[in-house]
């Protein structure tokens, strides 16, 4: 089953993709279930209402949906968090050791896109870098959690992050902070689905990227230094997660920052991949510094 | 003018406090023309509006407001975005020379409260710290701002906020990022007024702070490296900021980190002010690692 929304950006409307017993994926709309997939409808037990639904054929198919752009699975989230350096060989290639605990770090919440919009290169840019992630999606509020196996239970599910971040800005920043690199318009493209927790193996999913068709990463989950269940339990200590809250995991080796491969530019196209949770591709051109400034006017 | 919100968390109704002709300051009810004191409502002139309505005697009078509960003065942001080691002397004091560009990192949005609200001490918290700080509130949305003069065109008003910092989970978070110990529940309160930004001479600001009645710190905004339009135009070069989004601009000299004073302790009374803009007060309680955890179930 995957959650998704379809529409145009700030008007997308729920809906879900299921095999039928035929083997055929078919389009269902949720909008008689729910106004949207955000924070409220995840705690509200929203995945066990649309297989309710489903079983019962409550919804109404959707059709045509495939001409319709497809935004980020999930309302903004409140909280959008990064965990940096989760796999060995990234940490490697960034000229770091392997963390001991999480690393951790956050990102404007309105940085979040669809999978497929045109991606924006910041105006004065010169290292801008893809990461493919793991995202993970909280159902339920978590603060002070005892265990990560109490961690499991708020867990809603997965989706795939592309965490877009400009090396200068994030390695240069003053006392040693990342933000001004983790925080550019449209840098966070999420999606396409929202897979629930339960018909995911998060331990032993593949992710891949690639820039204009040629292969960047390739790695597994199963590299993670610390695994979804880990992360949700140790974040708890620190703050309070609430429905909604997204989650990156942290992103393996093969982004430009190793030296290997040219930074994003204008016009190359970059697609990101997880096992189970579907593909993003963006198209990448130069942002140039007239359009919301004229706009705020 | 002071906007305000008043009610319990969660049910806050939007409020305007206001001296009459006679120099007496009365409250009244915005409800009939908002719901709430939010990013949209900032964005459609809503100061403005409430001056029209004032002047116009739209607004029923609020009666017995001071026995209700004050809270934040803003609608939950959807970025709060802060600025380290803002004051020369405070950065002096936290061992670091002073920045020639604005350090920025960001906090979770779900940490604002109210500016009486009683505040939790992190259960295992050994060093837990103040900070007075001058808030800016966003108006308008904010992109490749050309110049720190369009930057103050887009700030609504101002506010107290106290940026309550675990030190030991900020300073010694890996690789340098402070994300986890300016993250944690309760720790941003905010209020208790919003004060539009042209009747706030931002440059001239005394700030204030005390720990149980004795003084801690004592500085003037007249001492920030960077004013509120530098740091908005600064801000917009790396972020979209949205109506409704708060930026902290920094703490000065006089916090528990300069270890000149002990740091929070259960039972402690916190209080904040800056001139104009209102007087917050906190007593402090340990936090125990059993409330949501059992609420998340």
């Amino acid at each position: 089953m995957k959650l998704l929304r379809v529409g145009e950006s700030g008007a997308e409307r729920p809906a879900v993709l299921v095999a039928g017993a035929d083997g055929v994926e078919r389009c269902y709309s949720l909008e008689s279930l729910t106004q949207d997939i955000d924070g409220a409808f995840l705690a509200q037990d929203g995945i066990e209402r649309v297989r309710s639904g489903l079983a019962a054929g409550s919804f109404a198919e959707l059709e045509g949906y495939q001409e319709q752009r497809v935004g980020p699975p999930i309302a903004r989230p409140s909280s959008l968090i990064c965990i940096g350096m989760n796999y060995a060989a990234h940490a490697a290639e960034s000229g770091a050791e392997p963390p001991t605990v999480p690393v951790v770090f956050l990102k404007p919440a309105n940085t979040v896109a669809g999978p497929y919009d045109a991606a924006p290169i910041p105006p004065h840019s010169a290292r801008y870098d893809w990461e493919v992630e793991l995202g993970i999606v909280i159902g339920r509020p978590a603060s002070y959690l005892p265990s990560p196996d109490e961690a499991r239970g708020c867990i809603a599910g997965y989706a795939v992050a592309n965490d877009l971040s400009e090396r200068d800005y994030q390695l240069n920043g003053p006392a040693g902070q990342w933000t001004k690199g983790k925080s550019l318009p449209g840098s966070t493209p999420l999606g396409p689905w929202l897979v629930p927790a339960d018909e995911v193996d998060s331990d032993r999913l593949q992710l891949r990227s690639w820039v204009n068709g040629e292969p960047r990463q390739n790695s597994s989950t199963g590299d993670l230094i610390f695994d979804a269940a880990t992360l949700v339990h140790h974040l708890s200590q620190y703050m309070l997660l609430e429905p909604g809250d997204v989650i990156l995991t942290g992103t393996p080796e093969g982004v430009a920052l190793s030296g290997r491969f040219p930074y994003i530019a204008d016009g190359d196209v970059v697609e990101v991949e997880i096992e189970g949770l579907g593909h993003q591709r963006q198209e990448f051109f130069r942002a140039t510094t007239l359009g919301l400034a004229g706009a705020a006017k």
